[in-house]
C-alpha cells in the first residue's frame, strides 16, 4: 500500500506525517515556530519530512501541504495570511516539491484538516461535511459531494467572518462588525471572564493562580462556578446559532467541530446542542448530527495526506 | 431544437411555459390559484400545457417542475409546503408524467429560478452562483459547479432562515428568533414605516391614499420622503449583511437577486451594494459581483424546462 507525506503549516507550529492511503499514521512529528520567513518554514518542513521518512522507515511518493491563510490551490501559491505575516504570493507548492523530490499538492489548512475528518475521521461515511475548528479564531472547511469546497476565488467557508450580531456586534479583525468569531473561540471565554469579573462578579477564577485560560474557565464551570458556567452557556449558545446557520446555508449530514473549544468541556457543546435542536426543530428529524473532531492535531497532516493521495495518477 | 415544458406551482399562482433549449420562451401562460387541493393543481397545469402548447405550435419531449415547499428531487415528492398546506407526501412527479404524457422532473421552486437564471439569466457564465429571491419571503437556490445544491436533507439555501440578530431579533416562523428573513422582505418594508408613524414619525405616505405597499415605500423614498429614505436604509443595510454573509460561506461568481425588492426603488439596492463593499473590503477586488435579475417571474418555469432539458437521456 502507498503512503504519503503530510505537512501543515500554521502560526505557531509545523507537521509532519507519512499516513497510508486508509488514514492512519504511521509517524508524526511537530516543530513550534515563529511563524517567519519562507525559508525558515521550508528547512523546518525538509527537516520533518526526513525524521517521519526515517522513523516510519516508510518513503512517500506525493505529498499533500495545508497552509494557514488564502491559498491557490490550483497555482500551488499562499497568496497571503494572517498568520504568516511575511508570506505574499509564496510558490510554496514548487518550492516543497524541489525540496522534497515528489508531486506537492497545496490547500488552505483549514480545508485540510475537514477533509482529513471527512475521509478518516468524525465524518466518515457523509456525503457533505462542514468542519469548524474553534481556536484562536473560526476555520471553516466543507466537503461536498467527496470533494473541498473552495468557493470562486477560495474564500468559501470562512465562517468565522459570517454575521451574526445585527446590531450589537465587536469589531473584528476583518474590517467588519457582529462577526461570530470575537463571540465564539477559545480568547472570548478569558475575555468575557475577566470582563465580568471587573464589573463586580464572584467567582472562584478570582483566586486561580496561573493565568486565565479557556480550560480554566472550563474546568471552574464543570466544578459549578456560577460565573464561569454563566460565560460558557453564553459562548454556546452562539455557537449553537452558527451551527443553525451552517444549516441554513449547507443543510450537510455533519458538522464536525474541532480545535480547543473541547479544551473548555462539556457544559459548552452541551449548551450548543440544546440551542442547535430548538432553532432547527422544523426540520423534524431530518437534522444534521453535531460530532466532535477525532483526529485532533493530526487531522490537517491527515487531511492533506489524503488529499494528495487521492491526486495520484 | 428540441423545446422542454416548464412548469411553476407557487401558493398564488400557476405557471406554464414551452422553452427553447437556449432559455428562449416560445410561449408562457399564468393562471391565479388559491394554494388549494392538489388535484385542482393538476388540473391548472394539465389546462396551462394544453394552451402554451398551442398557442407555440410546439411539442415537448420532457417537463420540469418547480413547486414550492420541501420537494424530494430524486423521488419527485412534494413533502410539504407551507404555502401548500393541505399538501403532504405528493408524488407529484408521477402523477403530473400521467396527465402530461412526458417525464417530468421535479425541483424546489426557488432552486428552479436559481439555475432558470444560471443559465439563461443574469448568471449566465458564472461557476458558482447563488440567487435571493425576496418577496413574501425570502427564497434562496445555489448553483455549483452548473449542478443546484440541494443538501444532504434538501434544506439547503435556506438563507431567510439564517440568523444574523443574535440578541434582538423577531420572532420568525420557523421557530428560531432573529432570522433574516422578517427583516428583509416585502412586508417588512410596510411594518417598519408604519410603525414609525405610529411613533410619530411625519410622512407624506401618511396621506396615502390606497394600502401601503413595498412600491409605494420605495417611491417615496426616490421622491426624497425622509421616513421612507430611513426605512429602505435599515433593510437596504440588513440586505447587505445578508450577501456578506453568503460570501463568507459560499463564495460565489455572482449573487442574483429577484423577487419584489425591485418594486422598492434604487435606493435600498444601492444602500445594500454600499455595505456588502464595506463588509467584504478585505478580498481587495477578488470580490463576488450582486446583480439583479433578468428573468423576472419566467425564472423558475424556465430554470425548471432547462434542468428537464439537461436530464435529456
Amino acid at each position: 500500500m502507498s503512503t504519503s507525506l503530510g505537512i501543515d503549516i500554521g502560526g505557531t507550529n509545523i507537521k509532519a506525517a507519512v499516513v497510508h492511503e486508509d488514514g492512519r499514521v504511521a509517524a508524526f512529528e511537530t516543530s513550534a515556530w515563529s511563524g517567519g520567513a519562507v525559508i525558515d518554514a521550508l528547512e523546518t518542513v525538509e527537516r520533518l519530512a526526513a525524521e517521519v521518512g526515517s522513523s516510519s522507515g516508510l518513503s512517500f511518493d506525493i505529498c499533500g501541504c495545508g497552509c494557514a491563510g488564502l491559498v491557490d490551490h490550483e497555482a500551488g501559491v499562499v497568496h497571503r495570511s494572517p498568520n504568516l505575516p511575511q508570506w505574499h504570493d509564496v510558490r510554496l507548492a514548487e518550492e516543497l516539491a524541489g525540496r522534497l523530490g515528489v508531486p506537492v499538492l497545496l490547500e488552505n489548512d483549514a480545508n485540510a484538516a475537514a477533509y482529513g475528518e471527512y475521509a478518516a475521521g468524525a465524518a466518515r461515511g457523509a456525503t457533505n461535511a462542514v468542519m469548524v475548528t474553534i481556536g484562536t479564531g473560526i476555520g471553516g472547511g466543507i466537503v461536498l459531494g467527496g470533494s473541498i469546497y473552495r468557493g470562486s476565488h477560495g474564500f468559501a467557508a470562512e465562517i468565522g467572518h459570517s454575521v451574526i450580531d445585527l446590531t450589537g456586534g465587536v469589531q473584528c479583525g476583518c474590517g467588519s462588525t457582529g462577526c461570530v468569531e470575537p463571540l465564539v473561540n477559545a480568547a472570548s471565554l478569558v475575555v468575557q471572564t475577566k470582563q465580568r469579573m471587573d464589573e463586580g462578579a464572584e467567582s472562584a477564577l478570582a483566586e486561580l493562580a496561573g493565568p486565565l485560560t479557556a480550560r480554566a474557565v472550563g474546568e471552574a464551570a464543570a466544578a459549578g462556578d456560577q460565573l464561569a458556567r454563566s460565560v460558557t452557556a453564553d459562548v454556546g449558545r452562539t455557537l449553537g446559532v452558527l451551527l443553525s446557520n451552517i444549516v441554513a446555508y449547507l443543510d450537510p449530514d455533519v458538522i464536525v467541530i474541532g480545535g480547543g473549544v473541547a479544551a473548555a468541556g462539556s457544559s459548552l457543546m452541551d449548551t450548543a446542542r440544546g440551542e442547535f435542536a430548538a432553532r432547527t426543530s422544523i426540520y423534524q428529524g431530518m437534522a444534521t448530527r453535531i460530532v466532535m473532531a477525532e483526529l485532533g492535531r493530526k487531522a490537517g497532516v491527515v487531511g492533506a495526506a489524503l488529499l494528495a493521495a487521492s491526486a495520484r495518477p
